[in-house]
């Protein structure tokens, strides 16, 4: 399994515009087992992205869906920056679940 | 909803031993929506764990069960240092499934 941890800063008063293209975006996506998009309750503009993947390739290949593709055209103007926190191997777990 | 990231450094080479009891200790977790255990695969005894529940107050409540009482006693001697990375307000996503 591949996995990332990103954090996402918007544009002031974006965040929730960005949560649902991003939530919306990801209607589809095939090797992906999690992807939780979160609120930093103490951050108004930050978003978190935890993902778990059948593997690395099935990440990047998800880049290329008509869907996610759509999703970053109308998510970036809202976006002020990310960060890549961490890139793990999941090992198991609770909702880790095929399309 | 309320969700953790969080990341454990274990005592050399006590990892994989760690994660099977973390793994192992959340079989049953009223109220946990997504519990990923994941290996740093760039840092050899670091561990995340990326948590969603329905409510603070479920994973609260989780620190009680007897399963999860028994992962603490046995994992906490393997543990060298934890930090909460964040505390966040999952949104929505892929992988939220109850119980």
């Amino acid at each position: 399994m591949y996995g990332l941890i990103g954090k996402i800063t918007t544009h002031s008063g974006q965040r929730d515009v960005l949560i649902e293209i991003l939530i919306r975006g990801l209607a589809d996506m095939p090797g992906c087992l999690s992807y939780v998009v979160a609120k930093d309750p103490s951050q108004p503009d930050l978003i978190w992205v935890t993902e778990a993947w059948q593997s690395k390739e099935a990440h990047a290949a998800s880049l290329g869906l008509p869907s996610v593709r759509d999703a970053i055209t109308k998510g970036r103007p809202l976006i002020a920056g990310m960060e890549r926190v961490a890139e793990t191997t999941p090992m198991g777990g609770h909702g880790l679940t095929r399309r």
